[in-house]
């Protein structure tokens, strides 16, 4: 299942998955299929492993209607991306450059669609993903995977500013690792993933790719079929862990942590989120 | 002015800064002055000193009220205390235990009340913080310190649960972090600052102090007088840093901070939150 799949990373990782497998299903949600052009297009030459499926983030029904036709058609779930996000709404919802311009609607809205909405999705996906776990897939354990941003972390912010982002995307960051935690105590054969995409050339963000360095923009073919890779090699140990991609080039380095110092240093290896930094 | 001053902690805090100060004046804000009787017996006592203002965190207008009634009456203000906060309220709002209580009017309230709200205050009081720095105190600074929870870390969290109350402390450490970097940009005289109280003999903890270990629950005058000793002797640097209360015997250990390993290390210094464990 792909939620947020309509346009951007989501509908990416829709065409990636149906392409790269001849056998495997996929539950595409947006909040309009009707308006979705892309998933339509997919739909025309996938007709019998593409779903489309309405799914609005801020109505929970709709989540849970989701849920009922997945465990009516197919009985489990082996993947869960959320892709959904919102960063900026012409005349709604503007990145803020300075507290002044803070508004509380603006970081409401953002955290309803960035935190509350992939939560609410995994709570009712979670028995599918029970019901599935690996199944059908190269992997041990069902993944969900949380399309996070590396300006959500709060010890990498040194630059202020886009505060109903960062803040959302710190709050999914929080929520991630709950939901890690508590797929771990129950022995559940699924893990949850945060994933920071790169900055990707897509609507989300376009007005903001002139502060993109040359050669750093990735394309949202290169971004997904990375994602896809940790996605499809993920294993129990990686539950909770924070994957970014790093531009190519740069050194592959493996499990750096938010480590505390002092007497909390015993912790560091199990400290989350981990973030592997994938070439 | 101490916003979320009718019980607990707030009232605490306005209660000791009366005392342990001859001359100057608190602005104690809260939803209902009225029913605020520690407030209203704090007024007996200080009636010069103390001003009692009604302040509803999800109503921006009566922030922005509070804020021209301090401005008209006073002109500046050198510390902000944001000690309003929300874990539980019966029949309304339950701390999760699990991932399939979580529900959307939870998460959302919880983010508009302990991190949201707190923000509007500061961007509203911010003109006044620049005017005031550390005038009438000992400090260079102006401080806002805003009372946050060691559980909003992610980096602490291995128990899971209570994912609005999480969530919400993990954002408004983010939002805190991004005032503090705006803060230093404009060479404001102002710094923001996380507190973490322990777990304190309040309401709010009264449902869950069971599981704190026996010596470890703080009495809120003791936690206050913690607190306060911190704000008053905060400098420039501390902008932006996590200060958590350890239990009484605990080393004191300065600095500790969420480092990244491998090549971010070298922003290990400046990385927060910062935490300063003081007994």
């Amino acid at each position: 299942m792909v939620q947020g799949a309509s346009r951007g990373i989501g509908l990416e990782f829709v065409k990636q998955l149906l392409e790269k497998n001849d056998k495997g299903h996929v539950v595409a949600t947006c909040r309009n299929p009707d308006r979705a052009t892309g998933l339509v297009d997919l739909k025309d030459k996938f007709a019998e492993r593409l779903n489309i499926v309405p799914l609005d983030l801020t109505i929970e029904s709709t989540i849970e209607a989701s849920a009922k036709f997945i465990r009516e058609k197919y009985g489990s779930l082996n993947l869960l991306i959320n892709a959904s996000g919102i960063l900026s709404i012409p005349n709604v919802l503007q990145p803020e450059t300075t507290l002044s311009k803070v508004e509380r609607s603006s970081l409401m809205l953002s955290y309803e669609v960035n935190a509350v909405g992939p939560i609410l999705a995994i709570k009712h996906m979670w028995p599918l993903l029970k019901a599935g776990g690996g199944f059908g897939a190269e992997r041990d354990v069902a993944v969900v995977a949380n399309l996070s941003a590396r300006v959500g972390s709060i010890g990498d912010n040194h630059l202020g500013g886009w505060h109903s982002y960062r803040s959302s995307k710190a709050a999914l960051n929080q929520l991630t690792k709950n939901v890690s935690v508590e797929f771990t105590r129950r022995r559940d054969p699924i893990i949850c993933i945060l994933l920071h995409p790169g900055t990707v050339d897509t609507d989300l963000s376009k007005p903001f790719q002139r502060n993109v360095p040359e050669g750093k923009l990735f394309t949202k073919e290169f971004s997904v079929q990375k994602l896809l890779s940790i996605i499809n090699n993920a294993k129990s140990h990686d539950n909770g862990k924070f994957f970014r991609l790093g531009w190519p080039g740069n050194p592959l380095v493996i499990g750096y942590s938010t480590e505390l110092k002092s007497h909390f240093s015993y912790h560091a290896t199990r400290i989350c989120p981990n973030s592997l930094i994938i070439n």
